[in-house]
């Protein structure tokens, strides 16, 4: 059995590059005792990856050069030597960006297709759902009747954010890219109001569709979307601090507005920011699924996918991702996906 | 009777300097039924009457423009026609920068010096007290055996931070303005060890007193202390945001480090950062002054005053204290103590 695998050839300096990727197809070894052999069908593509293809300091190892970039995966039983899994078997892994793996069978979650479909295992209903979970309604805590207002709101985790809050009874406000996005926000995920952070009056436009300021501001991205955000922040507000995408190509965090700007408003307006790290919250993961497989099946809580076919599309997708290209959570199909057949 | 009034003759830009203040004598009206006459003994100063002087936007309305100054005052009762006072009581009241007030007898708080002295209802057992217990335990909740930092750690809220650290089995190390006053700071309170913020190696000293970085960042200053302590900060960490005394006389928050670097750090250490203001936590003095207050008692805190002799001081001592020039408690003598005849 072969695996094509995606490696990372050169640490990206700014935007990720086609160079900073080589493609190889490597042998994968006969299975031993107690391994499992798996094929790839979805691979997730999400904003952190970014910052495992750099050594900056951070809360996780990078990726080494010449390494299987890291990723979350659904994959299929393609042969089993492990009594638990059996050929056929669906498993969410972390194989990263490769077609085909041999491991051990330890970490993988068995995932039922009949529970809901195999894809949502690293979307709504895996790490970004998760994320938009622990993120709202652990740090966030949306009172019924606040604003809560959450960046890339088209996205897998901003997306479960604003339904999440709208559930909670809590006002909905997204910043999302296009005029399409801005649409599906308020049409199909039935957010209170969306605007565009393209606008040149992202300020003005948010001030009117927040007109009692906002509670929590759900951050995803940083830079002109948080200026506007802090722009409106209540007392009392919080600021769950998920990600950053506007820094992740950033080669100098040393422009922009200074770092007393935001330390008096913490301290003027008493808000509460705080950082968290998805990866540390699987506690949750039991009552997340619980509740918000609920609203899945139930219809409250709609997802959307963008799903991009072959593997070797992954880095080019992945550039697009931190672009803001990508329309809903994005996936890239590795191989056929029995249960849409 | 009269009263000896310090008014705001002009908001401040930058340092406040002596024509921003102006001394006016006044008559005091004679008592009508339900009113008391008072007389300060003490004038406390703070740093947050710098807020106070200017109308930037913040959390409380800022003083008029020919108004009396902001500040909590231990009084005596000169002459009362409110049956709930005698005259002779003792009692904390926010009469202002002024020798003498009439006043409904509203808001006002009795003092027994025979619990403790009564300058300390402006200090250690009063709102300094308070917003070091609040933000300490309430907030940054240091866990026996993690570092506790603070910033003016000889000062009426730093002193108690660390005190209250130790008694909970944290390790306590502050930052202070002076050889004197880093000695005291550490071999009179007791702290584990402290270092001079006016140090040009300064990240380096902390490094080398905090060798498992610091768990808790109380922050009373801002600037070069900020920078020091961010760069120790453990995963998870706490900061309390009190004040940012180093900004109080900035007439521009655009220059030093960026807002972007700091929110990458909440994010990357997953801090928490939150913002607080004592006036809104009197819901814990019940519990703190009954907690504190045992401590004082048992000489197991210890704390310090500095006290200037006469009204006509307190413009001079206030520029000062902004400036660290103050060594504890700042407070101004404004008439005499009986209690400490």
């Amino acid at each position: 059995m072969k695996s094509t695998q995606i490696r990372l050839a050169s640490r990206p300096k700014g935007e990720p590059v086609a160079s900073d990727f080589e493609t190889v197809e490597v042998d994968l070894p006969d299975l031993a005792e107690g391994q499992v052999a798996l094929r790839t069908i979805y691979l997730s593509l999400d904003p952190y990856m970014r910052g495992r293809m750099s050594d900056a300091r951070s809360y996780a190892s990078p990726v080494e050069i010449g390494g299987v970039i890291t990723g979350g995966t659904v994959c299929q039983v393609a042969a089993s030597r492990n009594p638990r899994f059996a050929e056929g078997d669906y498993v969410l892994s972390m194989s990263g960006w490769q077609s085909a793996e041999v491991v051990d069978g330890k970490g993988l979650r068995k995932l039922d297709p009949a529970d809901a479909p195999i894809s949502t295992a690293v979307g709504v209903l895996g790490m970004p759902g998760l994320t938009a979970y622990v993120g709202l309604l652990d740090i966030g805590q949306p009172k019924p009747g606040e604003t809560v207002l959450v960046s890339a709101a088209s996205g897998a985790v901003g997306s479960v954010v604003g339904q999440l809050a709208k559930i909670k009874g809590a006002r909905a406000v997204g910043v999302a890219g296009s005029a399409e996005k801005v649409a599906f926000v308020k049409e199909e995920l039935g957010f209170d109001a969306c605007v565009s952070h393209r606008s040149e009056s992202l300020k003005e436009d948010l001030a009117a569709v927040c007109p009692n300021g906002v509670d929590v501001y759900f951050e995803n991205v940083g830079g002109a979307t948080l200026d506007a955000a802090l722009s409106r922040m209540n007392p009392f507000g919080r600021i769950p601090v998920c990600g950053m995408i506007s820094l992740y190509n950033a080669t100098s965090l040393a422009d922009g507005p200074s770092r007393a700007s935001l330390m008096r408003q913490i301290l003027t307006d008493r808000l509460h920011v705080q950082g968290f790290i998805v990866t540390e919250r699987w506690d949750r993961f039991g009552a997340f699924v619980k509740e918000v497989g609920g609203y899945i099946r139930s219809g409250e809580l709609k997802y959307r996918e963008d799903i991009v076919e072959g593997l070797e599309n992954a880095p080019r997708t992945f550039m697009g991702l931190l672009k803001g290209e990508n329309f809903g959570k994005q996936l890239i199909r590795v191989g056929e996906d029995p249960t849409r057949a």
